[in-house]
């Protein structure tokens, strides 16, 4: 069951990182919607928060690595947009 | 801690939402990766079983929500890319 926890939260945690690649490479987020990423971004601080009251290190560091990512995406997608 | 574990489901689960509304509304999903989708949709999937293994309702309700808007976003996306 752990490894299924592993691989569930890997598979989630790194699922922005080929949309973060993309923008940057592509240096375009029109079709990116920021309300998406913010929703996201409050989930993931809650699922660390919950993590973290129930000590499960594998929802810790999945979602913490999730905001990193999500936040990256972010701030290239908004600095895309305006141009 | 419940309640930020609903919270987090919540915010995690819908976040796909907004950006199915605007693939849906603007008919354009160039900048929308589908590499995400796929990867988020596998670490779903994964989230889904890992939450009935632990019967865990709120893991179980907001992945499965999350993987219906998850594959909406992505047959859309589909759409909107070949054209």
């Amino acid at each position: 069951m752990q490894l299924i926890g592993i691989g569930a939260s890997i598979g989630t945690g790194i699922s922005l990182f080929p949309q973060l690649i993309k923008v940057a490479r592509e240096k375009k987020a029109e079709s990116v919607s920021l309300p998406m990423l913010s929703v996201l971004f409050a989930g993931l601080v809650l699922w660390v928060i919950y993590g973290i009251m129930k000590e499960d290190w594998i929802i810790i560091i999945s979602n913490a690595v999730s905001m990193i990512l999500n936040a990256c995406t972010a701030v290239l997608s908004i600095k895309y947009k305006q141009k």
